[in-house]
C-alpha cells in the first residue's frame, strides 16, 4: 500500500458523456475514504496540469448533495481537453514539468477518465515515470459513448447514451407513425469508426414498438444501391420506415458517403473529417430514387450528453471504477487500466479487473461481425443480450423549477 | 344537457406532441363518467371518419394500466392526418357522409384535439351543423407544440416541448463548455412563423447555468451581418457561445435564412418549404467571417415528442382540458375551444373558458414584442415569468426493461 501522506490527482479529457462526473465522484469518496488528505483536480486535464491549473476538489466538493448533484452532471465538472501529449523525445519539458507538479503536490496516484487519450496518457507518464523511479501510479478508467476500448467489457458512458439512442428513437419511431402515408425517415448516430452506438438502435424494439426497419454500421461497407433497394423493398409492406445510420458509414472504396453530397466538408486539427450530412445525403436519395417523403435526423450532442436520460446500471458502475481505480492505485498498480469483466448476462454480473495500458493501444473494439444478422439490416441476439444490461434502470436528476440541477465551476 | 344516451367521438389531428394522449384520456375517462355507452375514435382525424375508420375506445384502453400508459405515450394513439376538410361548397359529399356517420354512431358530442386544423374542422363543421339542424356539439382541445392560437393563455403541448428546449440547452450549454477553447454553437429549434419555443431557450439560464448567449426569433427581421457582429462581441468575453435560433428567421425582405445556402429546399403539398439548414448556414457564416469553431444543432422531432421528458403541468393540463371539453359539450357548447385563461403566474392559477371557434381562426399569435429585450438577444423576465409555470414538474414514464413503456393500436 501507497503511504496515506500521499494525495490523488484527477483530470477528464476526451469527449464528454453524461456519467465522466460519476466517476469523478467515486474517485473522490474512495480517495477520502482512505485517508488521502487532498484530492486535486486538473482544469481542462493535461493540458490544465501545464498550465498549472489544478483545483482542490473536496473543497469544492464538501457536501452530500454536492456528490449527489454531480453523479447527475452530464459532461465534464473539470473541463477536457483534445490536447495529445506528445512522446517524451519529442517534449522532455512537459515531462519533467508535470512530474515536477506531482512532487510539489505530493501526488501518489495520478488518474485520468476518459477514452484513447486517456489511456494514451496513462501509458506515456507511467512508462516515464518508470524511468525516472517515479512512485506515482497511472490508472485510468475508460470512460467514452463510443465503447471502443479494447479488453474491456464495456466503457463508461456507453450504457447512457445506447439508452439514449434506443429511447428515442422509439419515441421517432411513435412520430413517424402519425400519418397515414409512406415515409422514410433517417436517424444519424455518432460513431466515426464502429457501430456501438447505432447498434443500440435495435433495442427499441419490443411487443409495443415495431423497432427500426434496418441499421447501418460503419463497420460493414455501405453500398448505396443496395441501400435504396433494401428500402424500397420494406416499403411494400410498411408505410413508415425508419433507419437507424452510422455518422461514418463508408462505401467499399473507403469514401465516406457523407462525402458523396459533393460538398465541401470540413477536417479538424486531427484530420477528423465532420461527418455530419450522411442522413441528409441518404434522404435525398431515397427521395429522388423513390419518389417518397422523407425526414432526416442527426442525434446531437444530446446523445453522449444528456443527463436526463441517463442508465443508472451505467451511473453506478461509472462510479465503481473511480473507486476501483483508486483502490487500485494504492493496492500498487501502474500504467493500468480498469476494466469491466463480465461473467454473466442474466442476471447481469460485471466485476472489474486490471489490464495493462499497453495491451489496450491503438485496439480499436469493433462491433463483432456475428452480432449483425445475415441480411446485414439488424443486430442479432447476442447484441440485444450484451447491450441490454447496460440501459437498465434510471437515476433520475434532481429537478429544481421545472430543470435538472447542475452542479458547475464557478467561471 | 346531452341526453345520456348519446356517444362521443374524438380525433387527433395536426403534428404529434407529448401529451396529445394525456387529452385523450381526460376525454375517455371523463365521458365514461358522464355515463356515455360509446367513445369512439377516428383512426387518422378526419380522414379516417371519412373511410369509416372509427374505433371503440372504451374496449381498447379499458384498464386503469392502460389510461396511465396512454398519459405517458408520446404522439397521437388515434394517428392523425394532414387533410383539410374543404369548404361546405367545395366537397358538400363529404359533409353528408361525416354527418350520416356521425348519426349512425349515435354521437352527441365531437372532438377534434390539435392545432389549427383541429379549430378549422371544428369551425366547419360545427356550421354546417347548425344548417341543417344537427344537434351535434363540436368542440375543440387546442393543442400544439407552437403555441400560436389565439385566445388562450397557451395550448397544451406546449410547456412539455418548452421544457425539453430549456432542459436540453442547460445539457447542450454543459457540452459546449467542456473545451477551453473558442467553440459558436447554433441550435435551431422549431417554429415557422412564430418563436415560442425558441423563447424556451431562455429559460436554461439559472445560477447553475450560463443560459444561452442569442436567441433569434422569426417574429423580428434576421440580418446576417448583424447576428455575426454579435456574436463577434460575445466572444471577446466569452469563449463558448451558444445561439438558438428559429428555423423560421428571415430577413428584412422576406427570404428565409436557410434559402441563403443557395441550396435547392424542398416545399410540401401545403406550400411549406423545409427550413432544415438553418443552423447549418449560419455555423457557415460565423466560420468564414470570425475563424472559430462552429456546431450546428437542428432540435429534432424528439421536442415535440419526447415522452421521456414532460412537463406534468402541461400533462395535467392536457388530461382537464380533454375533460372540460367533454363537460362543454354536455353543457350545450358548439362550435367553440376549450381555451386556458390564466389568473396569475405565481403562484400559478390557471382556468378553462370557452372561445368561438371563429374568433380563433386565422389569428396566429406570435411572441409579444415587448418579450424581447431592448438589444434583441434575450427575453424579458415577462416572458420567464409566463412560462415558467409551464414547464414545472414531471411525469416520469413508467420505465420496463430500461425502456419507457408505451400503449399502442395492433397494426
Amino acid at each position: 500500500m501507497i503511504s496515506m501522506e500521499k494525495n490523488v490527482l484527477v483530470g477528464q479529457c476526451g469527449g464528454p458523456t453524461s456519467v465522466a462526473n460519476a466517476s469523478l465522484a467515486g474517485i473522490l469518496e474512495t480517495a477520502l475514504k482512505m485517508n488521502c488528505e487532498h484530492v486535486y483536480g486538473m482544469a481542462n486535464g493535461i493540458q490544465g496540469l501545464l498550465e498549472g491549473k489544478v483545483i482542490e476538489l473536496e473543497d469544492e466538493l464538501s457536501s452530500a448533495m454536492d456528490i449527489e448533484l454531480l453523479k447527475r452532471t452530464p459532461s465534464s465538472y473539470l473541463g477536457s481537453c483534445r490536447y495529445m501529449l506528445p512522446e517524451t523525445y519529442e517534449a522532455p519539458e512537459s515531462y519533467q514539468k508535470i512530474f515536477s507538479e506531482l512532487e510539489r503536490l505530493n501526488i501518489g496516484i495520478f488518474l485520468m477518465v476518459g477514452g484513447t487519450d486517456a489511456i494514451d496518457t496513462v501509458r506515456k507518464l507511467s512508462a516515464y515515470g518508470r524511468q525516472i523511479h517515479s512512485e506515482v501510479r497511472f490508472i485510468c478508467v475508460p470512460m467514452t459513448v463510443d465503447n471502443d476500448v479494447a479488453l474491456t467489457d464495456h466503457t463508461a458512458g456507453y450504457g447512457s447514451a445506447a439508452k439514449y439512442v434506443a429511447v428515442t428513437m422509439k419515441e421517432i419511431i411513435r412520430d413517424a407513425a402519425v400519418y397515414d402515408m409512406p415515409m422514410v425517415t433517417i436517424v444519424q448516430v455518432m460513431g466515426r469508426n464502429t457501430g456501438w452506438l447505432t447498434a443500440a438502435a435495435a433495442l427499441a424494439r419490443g411487443d409495443d414498438c415495431e423497432g427500426v426497419d434496418l441499421i447501418c454500421l460503419p463497420e460493414l461497407p455501405f453500398h448505396p444501391d443496395r441501400f435504396i433497394a433494401k428500402v424500397k423493398t420494406m416499403m411494400e409492406s410498411k408505410k413508415s420506415i425508419v433507419v437507424a445510420v452510422s455518422e461514418g458509414v463508408r462505401t467499399s472504396d473507403g469514401q465516406y458517403v457523407c462525402e458523396l453530397s459533393g460538398e465541401e466538408k470540413l477536417v479538424d486539427a486531427f484530420g477528423h473529417m465532420d461527418l455530419s450530412g450522411t442522413a441528409q445525403y441518404l434522404c435525398r436519395i431515397v427521395r429522388e430514387q423513390l419518389q417518397v417523403k422523407t425526414r432526416a435526423i442527426e442525434l446531437s450532442t444530446l446523445q453522449r450528453c444528456a443527463g436526463h436520460l441517463t442508465s443508472r446500471v451505467d451511473i453506478t458502475e461509472a462510479y465503481q471504477l473511480g473507486g476501483a481505480a483508486v483502490r487500485a492505485g494504492f493496492d500498487g498498480h501502474t500504467g493500468e487500466m480498469v476494466a469491466t469483466l463480465r461473467t454473466s448476462d442474466d442476471p447481469y454480473i460485471c466485476a472489474t479487473e486490471m489490464v495493462d495500458v499497453a495491451e489496450v493501444i491503438n485496439r480499436e473494439r469493433k462491433v463483432p461481425s456475428e452480432w449483425v444478422n445475415s441480411y446485414k439490416t439488424d443486430m442479432t441476439s447476442a447484441f440485444i443480450a450484451y447491450a441490454k444490461p447496460l440501459i437498465q434502470a434510471e437515476l433520475t436528476p434532481i429537478y429544481i423549477g421545472g430543470l435538472p440541477r447542475h452542479i458547475i465551476r464557478e467561471a
